[in-house]
């Protein structure tokens, strides 16, 4: 039986420019859709788990259309609320050799933001869940959203899921009078695999250190029901050409993934989350080096294809992981 | 030397889906600006007069592309403010058959709306201007917007500057807390032009009539700065056939304008702007009669440019007037 | 609860030429993809129906994608299989003027035509449904998909669900060996609701008739199944001007709906399959007249949509009927 | 055997806008190739005559761009000289409702009008050729061009091959120094089928006539080798909606076409050049009053194409003249 | 006088996503035309040889299309066949940066696959011709395809025209019942310039060998008309990065190009066919370590190409060889 | 206060081939506007200097957009003329791997060639200007031109402003009648600071050196008022991969910058301008060191920017120049 996966944050549009094209000068945009959460729940749909998103959008043609745009994508929508408030939107400017990607945020007041909290009800739609994942842009939004995710992760904590969080510390967003450092420890506590940095560390979890593996030792020992702490690192040469490894710290080992050089880099927006869908899989499927290595190659992957999902198959994961068909001509 | 007009309202960003494609298709959006008076701001500058227009734009690429666009189409943008809040939007998907067009407004919140009324002086602003133009909307989009209206026009009336005003009554609008009946009467009683129409005349200025002409008397007798009154008559067969004339109440006079047939519609949004610049500059150079007609006609014009503004030369508009060069080929 | 309607038949990727390109000129296509039954479900699935597809696709990228066409337009694909074969495909070069629209198909070999019949459980497929839709089109293609069309109609007779059957003759099909008067009465004999004409009737039934109520009269004594039969009727004026309107027989009595002037047309594939999914709507939730007319509005509605599919929301259709918001701007 | 057509003149590059764009407002071009004789000799190959069309292009890559679009077209090409001088180029901005196309023309220097007229071998390039077409635009270029044209029509009287000129009055062209009344008489004095109107007889021929018969009648008596002459009747009501039809003096008798209301037009350019391909075809191997109807259907066709040439078989513009198949949806 | 070349074989329609797009994602196609030996016929024929190719298209409007394309890439096509069968497809997604480009085919039954062989009249069509080009994709089509390959053999040997072949092995033709080595030996008995490697020798000649060199050898040894062996080599980085170079073996004489890195690879599709025409042309024209070198410079310009065929002059290639004008401006 | 700069100099609308696509391919075209000394204009408006361009427009809407374009971009158009004569152009295929970019030229007869060279009042439009800037590209047009550039000179000395002049040879100008060595000194005597090569200085200046330092002693020897010299040295991999660095030479020193690789360029037209408007820019408001590096980070930006102008702000080129923030995504 399919595994199953319920991630919970809001989904934006996302209005890119003509390609290589700057604001002042682009007169249409592309329209996609991502969320980083739902972004992680595509891609385990395409790598046939069952994923179940949880979010709201507001009550119109364009709420549906992001809608439909998650069930294309496999995903099970049936949880979905439509309510009042607007669609959470972001410009991208994607960047081209040294000059950098911009994007201008426009997602104050949407309709995930004003979500009633009450409104689902957690252990159902978590019965017979295998995995639970969120970020720290939910609590970052709003009081409510911050509420939702806690109930959520109180629930799954109940029912015994295994539950992932990547920390994603944005210090743009928490706008609505609380700071990290008041609703994010709660949160990692009934976590069990966290991606993050020492940055994301220090901000959410006042947790400072020297190195990863410091970092994740200090973690550990204040929340114990972590087991799991991971991170990517990328090393930037131009918006065009970066390199991309990974860290696993797991049963106190420290693994680090293979470096790969990505030149003619299409589009980052969704690279983190193709980690995360990997890292979920692959600790589902996967030793945890293997694990670690699948993850970095859906990451790797993710930057050639346009839009936020990471349209890959396991297939093409573990054919780049074992380095075969490598830009190749498939007949 | 050039006639200056001076008008003020925000400036949106429209998004319009594929040509013919609904929300649910469309994967690209085509990009404009505009705004009501922005508009009759646009048609003035191509038709040779001294064009100002008074708004703000938020601090980023993209209110700057916005206010490029202005100056581009030949605005004097010098005195617009850039502060913070996001650019309004609207998403439109243009009808055609029977299918009605369809706006999605995600305008509030707006860098316009926050304006801070104090930001301008009026008096400097409106110094040797000729006209000033406002309309309805931006007394019903927040109370420091109705203030900024206020203002301006006090000013105006104080320079003895020509005013017009476009009631233009939007139920989805006006949710600051204020009525338009609590606001508009002032505001109106500073006017000396009015386009509006029945319905505007009850929700805005408590004015119940039986047809125009016993409006437009109830009108001037409540508020005896009006001298003219005038609106557009629009007969709907389909999104792509309307029909289109005006009528102009002045002097005691009740005129009428020819009736055109518009067949393939392109693009119905600034129609009514396009009439209000051919309005204002009508009544700058010619007869009443006259001046309803070029309105018209320009008007009609519009309908078949892409976009809120009006791209066409007062030799085109009067052409039309006089039925010459209709649908021609131009060598 | 929402009624549930099944449907059977081949999906097709069709491919247009740019608009008013003709075939020598296009270097591009547009993407879509339709079949004549799952159009219908997929307007059935707008309108907030539980609508199922049963169709099969090749197993690659591409058969992957027209899934997720259907996914995305909210039908239920959980019972579409993947094996060998080939997408079908049409070509399209969208008429206007008095240009006729122009289809090359290249749909032999295709996944479907190849399908195993026995592959299918109809007595599960069609538990707790209401309805179940198929064409002439899918006992043409090839042995196969007749023998599967039959054991569809066996089990919906056995279930006692309603059966509608649009014959849709089509000439250049039925290339496997058989002719329509050896496949078709058998399935019209399991069928209740009959979408066709008088050509219809002679080359599928060998009814002939010199109007469309004598046809209905000598189809309903030949097959008594049969309690409802109706058809559009289309005046053509040019590829951009048709007129439509609509017949129904029952209980002995023949409707005749309001006929629609369209101007503009701008893809008229897919009109018929909007007649059928507004005729089902209709005959479930309306009286028959008003079932026609919701039908013929639908219909109506199609042509100024791209694409197979009738995008459009039962509040679209009735508002047609009653004359309300025909053409407009809605803000 | 195949019958064989020659026709000489300029071929410009045709820059257009983006659907219904103005020049202010396009960022693209299509590209297009056209010229009033090369379209000629376009839609007599697409129609299976052996059609030579006889010009210059500059010796870079467009020029070959171009000579490989009238290849691709079936046009020998094996004649074309490659010289200095530039692509003559036209703006087109195709109008559209009540607004007219509006062309910028900039054409002068031209490769073509640049030409050393002794370059070609007339008697050799029309052996065995049984009709050359020219029109008045060429002696209007340049010296030279109109040098061309004279050599070419001795050529052709010389070898008793049929001349058809489309006369073709620009006011605009003609600036090389010479009238066009110093030109034009000895042209047409070399031919045998003339298109042209009273405004062409006026300021090419100096006949002023009454009427189209009358015209005719005084051409002939002038111009004894003329035994045909024909025109277009063009109604315009706005640039998407014109009715035409056609007239046709021959054997001292009057012919006029059935007149088809022309909706939704898409490109009116080359409208006259589809007629006259029309009315060689018809002259050819039809009785005159079907040659005039092939004629009048040709050029209504083509005003559902975009670009210059008249992509529309024998069979299409046949199917129009007898009624059948009319906007329909040919599959 | 210009040397002459006739190739043979089936010409595809190539259907390509937006750029970076997989079929997932990508609502329109690029259309392109090609087939492995028609490529190399354009390249010639872009280089001032006389180049025919011999294939049949469907007979319809996209027939007709890709037919137009060859006549305006310079191609002869006056023997070109139209009969029954469909068009043959590929789809393909262009890879990036570490995701391969991957082909879905769709090919079978084509109008080429069905061509009775007996239809051409090849000691006509290779009269006076100095070259005939073929691969290993005609004879694994279809048994008819196959005889057809033979037939030009045999009469290309009569005439003592020089023969090549590219013997491109494909593992998913082959389907009609043959195996290649039952056909492939009696083809290369009467070529004398093979392309090819080690996998080819194995699979089509029954040759293994433990390097080029000795391979070639062993199949002078068995084929004593080849007089020539060459082949392209490939290293690959990414989709976007490959180095190329190839080997010549002739005259007992071993010839390596230089290597050329190839970054920001466009599409390779047509790599190798631009080798292979570059080769034609040097072996004509040049010495063969220059024949080398002019064919693996061909190549490489392939690979910033849109399309299937190499856009390239002359001049373009031997400037790359000589090192002059890579990558500049050239005003 | 605002610093003032003016610039002389030609406007030319530049059409690009479709990306990737060769002229031979392209059925569109990119339309952008671009001349060297505008270029530099619109970088120094973009970063809020006071910026004003001289040219002339032809009379007609072409003519107009091209002004709207640079009004668009923060120039102040008020002094342009509009006059007879054509709108220059150039047609441009941007080069991609190992194959170069082509330009074709078509600028000969335009309206600026034509101007009258007594029109403008340089004592007025120079009027309390920071600096004026002209290029070799205006000398070498046309005789008037020629004048043109001279008058501003002679007024710009008189009035004590700094000029530049970016020497910019170009042989396939300079067509009426002089050579550059009649007109160059003269013109570079009164000029402060030269963007040039020895190739520049051999042909304009009739100088050769082994070497810039030498060229620059040997320049300065001879024309006293030159304080300044700079030049671009490019190394070019492939038209995709270039190296960029300069120098700069000045009060007897000799600053060599940065080497920048720059990969994956997007549009290297115009690099040359932006690094003039960065040296400009630079030698304002820095010491000389910094004012070359910001010029050379300016130059290297505008590589990925479609179009002529480089569309960067002062804090992206001074990032660049202090390496923060190269590649990144920038929320």
């Amino acid at each position: 039986m399919k595994k199953r996966v319920v991630t919970l944050g809001e989904v934006l549009m996302r209005l890119t420019t003509a390609t290589h094209e700057r604001f002042e000068q682009s007169n249409t945009y592309r329209v996609h859709f991502g969320g980083t959460e739902a972004n992680v729940s595509i891609s385990l749909a395409q790598w046939n788990l069952g994923a179940t998103h949880i979010t709201s959008f507001p009550n119109h043609s364009i709420g549906k259309t992001a809608c439909d745009y998650l069930k294309k994508s496999g995903v099970d929508t049936n949880n979905i609320k439509f309510n009042d408030g607007r669609m959470g939107l972001y410009f991208l400017e994607n960047g081209v050799m040294q000059r950098s990607s911009k994007i201008i945020y426009d997602r104050f007041d949407s309709s995930f933001s004003k979500l009633n909290p009450t409104i689902f009800n957690w252990d159902e739609i978590l019965k017979d869940v295998d995995w639970f994942h969120w970020t720290g842009i939910t609590p970052a939004i709003s009081e409510s959203a911050a509420q939702l995710c806690l109930d959520a992760l109180t629930s799954a904590q109940k029912l015994g899921i295994t539950v992932s969080g990547d920390i994603n510390y944005r210090r743009n967003l928490w706008q609505y009078g609380k700071s990290p450092l008041e609703i994010m420890p709660e949160l990692i506590s009934k976590t069990n695999v966290i991606v993050g940095g020492l940055t994301d560390f220090e901000n959410c979890l006042d947790i400072s250190a020297n190195n990863f593996e410091e970092g994740c030792k200090k973690v550990q020992q204040k929340y114990t029901t972590v087991h799991t702490l991971s991170n990517t690192q990328r090393e930037i040469i131009s918006a065009s050409q970066n390199k991309l490894s990974a860290i696993l710290w797991r049963n106190n080992k420290y693994n680090i993934s293979k470096t790969y050089t990505m030149e003619n880099i299409v589009d980052r927006i969704g690279g983190g989350d193709a980690f995360m869908a990997g890292l979920i899989y692959g600790l589902m499927y996967k030793e945890e080096e293997d694990a670690l290595e699948f993850a970095v190659a859906s990451a790797v992957l993710k930057h050639g294809i346009l839009g936020d999902a990471n349209l890959v198959s396991v297939e093409e994961v573990e054919q780049l992981v074992q380095g075969d068909n490598i830009g190749r001509l498939l007949r």
